[in-house]
């Protein structure tokens, strides 16, 4: 019988919020906003809490969750997924973390020309016994002409691609999705960014951005605004960057945690 | 009717050796060892060369020629994939390069214990109408114990993570896949790495590993004499780079292209 | 007199956390732990928040406050920098984060042969006119044995490459720099890494960090116990991260914002 | 008197092309375009070849003769560096490649407001008895205003940050720096990028982009058009991309090493 060298005591009287592993690559199926398993690639992070008395946690037990539940990961089973953790690891609180390309078929917005939207999306599950929760993550390239540039200028305006970020925590039994963040972030834009423009998409896509100028301040309070209102959001924050093409750094606006009030009306 | 821009002349007679696309993320299906279609996400460059009188590329059209066969992707129609670009964009040279994450199911060395191994693997095909060509990479996660380490101390030996990547052309209707040149990196170093490990194979894989010390130098060539010897590759090369666990550089060790040359007694 | 788009009123009600730029590279001269000035090269972010009647912030502002106190930077005038930031935008909160590389000289355990070892280090400095903060961040590599393969093997024992992230708030009046953090970070560790080690520096270190096996949350709770009793540190953070030898993952232990405690006898 | 494993011979026939460190990061002084020294951080890769019958390289030697010549570098003094190593290390080829954040003070283009541009720049000093050679390269970050996009729309048109890289070898005796290479990957674009632009010079650089629309395609031909009938240089290779502000990919294009010409007309 091999030592049990996590489970020793430790007398350093030091409780740890997190203890996990981190960056493993795995396959997953995971449900799209049909419901439909599509197979893809997930960085994962798994983690537990660990109490003062006990010397470390038997990371290898995650592996042999994730391995159980990898083919067949939606909001509901990564929150099993988690309660498992927490329960072969034998402590109070466990996260899961499946950060994945997700794949949308759009359609260019003259010709109809399909390609697939790469969005990378984060699910988060955290298991503490009694209150269970998830977390929604989406960052969503965009294109954003800079409203300063166009009206000082005489002709032209600066642009660039810039990613929307917005990460959510759903309500109470609501339905949410990624599709639905993925939404509210190409709306935020000047204009969504496709995989393939034909001369007549790539027209409109320059024409419509040009008017709808917008900075990150107004990405972000677009995002703001729709998600505030949302009854399906409890939580709620967001980050907008552009890769601004006038200088080598970026600009980005940010809201921090924030509440969703619903129906304002209400 | 909108203006070609890209067709239209130019006068500096610079031919271009490349012009394409790059960082392009998509779902592909792509043949397994077995030739089972598994769907995964890549990375896609595609080019062209371009003559010295046009003045451009017309990129949309990789992505049309790729989303047509993204989901029946091996060796023999990532060439035809390759032939398509380079007739739909009328040019002389045409090159598609997929990276992805290729799964493999491995089983610890001692319980047995199920999990997927991770593998950057690179898929390129070369059209030029009448010598076309494939290129197989792979990037693959090892283990080493410094043999140096080992001999002057007197107990332990300093060890890490390295990846060992080989790149090779196969031979004129050879059949070789990604498991080939993984079996042959995983072999080089002092043992594989796992995503899974019980204790009992922590232990195993721990003793192992320090009973067969190898430098970067070692694993180079292992993978050389192992490449040289096989009829089914024209020619490879390969670099291999441990994350020193005493520094915070690393080491490498690399062969540039080298023809292999079969059975060495022939 | 071209026309202020960013001065515009905003309809929407939103306020926004921060605005600003990102990932801004800039050569800045910065106090050693002597007060000696070194140039650097630091990844700057800078921002503001923005209120909600106002459409937008202006960010060349940022670069102009940056690049008058580029020359003269440590805790106290970081502190000043965000300070003429929140004037110049005239906003009620600014942050200025500076990340950098530092580098001491190190001289190997035993032949005494120097070389320099880099951390990278941030220094974040908020401003919002009453309270005032600094938080100093660093990140160091360490090397790692673990326990438990060394506890179940016959000989060797695995180990790796590890970075010890830790994050303070310094007390009122409290004298704190890097260099103390680091000493933290490197004595919770099997050892320390060099740039340079000859052969009887690395059998030093190969049996002293033999001797001396720590788990990611050893390391993490070394840190916890040393931070807590010290009475320069008002609040501090810490994360761990190995990245294992025998696995294609990490391994890792956090805790979160922790109050300091200072002498615990008190 | 610790054993040498690195000296022992190795049977198995294998030379290598190279054995080295890779990823050192070190502080070291450079000479700008004026020759005057300025501390920067360095990525530092250096290697030797390796006969075929020994064992392994001593790598610790590497960074003693960098640590020896790190505050004095230049294209002279990075080849004696280059031959130290050859010569300390006893093998017939070494190569040092510096990569290091270069700065250089800009003024906007209408109102002069100065502030530093960063140009990543890698300095690679080969050495092998009797031909010594050094490489210049350059990557500048730039603007590009896209002509199709232009041309098609009745008004704006998509633009984006892009990177120009040069690579070049100077001829014999030539007096060549980063400094040449910048305004050449500066000049292909539609217009420089800057860390700092007030209102009248972002204008500027709005029209003037417009003004002067230009594919990746024809930056890489006004690179070539240059370098081609520079004297001062031998060869020289030139990669192009641009982050594409209506796709969320890259396009680029590329000319593999060329041989410089000198002047057209002799």
């Amino acid at each position: 019988m091999l030592p049990d060298v996590q489970g020793l005591p430790d007398e350093r009287g030091v409780a740890l919020d997190e203890v996990g592993i981190d960056g493993l690559r795995y396959p997953l199926l995971i449900a799209d906003g049909q419901g439909i398993k599509r197979e893809t690639v997930a960085t994962v992070d798994m983690s537990v809490s660990l109490e003062a008395g006990v010397k470390g946690a038997h990371l290898s037990r995650f592996v042999e969750v994730l391995h159980a539940w990898r083919d067949q990961l939606d909001a509901t089973t990564a929150l099993s997924l988690a309660e498992d953790v927490r329960t072969r690891l034998g402590t109070s609180n466990a996260r899961v973390r499946l950060s994945f390309a997700y794949f949308l078929e759009r359609r260019a917005p003259i010709t109809g020309a399909r390609s697939f939207s790469e969005y990378e999306c984060t699910l988060t599950a955290a298991a503490s016994g009694g209150a269970n929760s998830v977390l929604l993550q989406v960052r969503v390239p965009v294109t954003s002409v800079c409203p300063c540039s166009k009206a000082i200028s005489d002709r032209g305006a600066h642009n660039q691609r810039g990613y929307v970020t917005i990460e959510a925590r759903p309500a109470v039994d609501a339905q949410l999705w990624f599709d639905d963040l993925i939404d509210v972030a190409e709306a935020s834009a000047s204009s969504p960014v496709y995989a393939l423009l034909k001369r007549p998409d790539e027209r409109h896509v320059t024409m419509a951005g040009y008017d709808n100028p917008v900075f990150v301040e107004d990405m972000a309070r677009h995002v703001v605004v729709a998600m505030r209102s949302d009854k399906r959001i409890a939580r709620f924050r967001v980050h907008v960057v552009n890769d601004e093409s006038i200088h080598n750094h970026a600009a980005f606006a940010r809201l921090d945690w924030t509440v969703a009030t619903g129906d304002k009306d209400a």
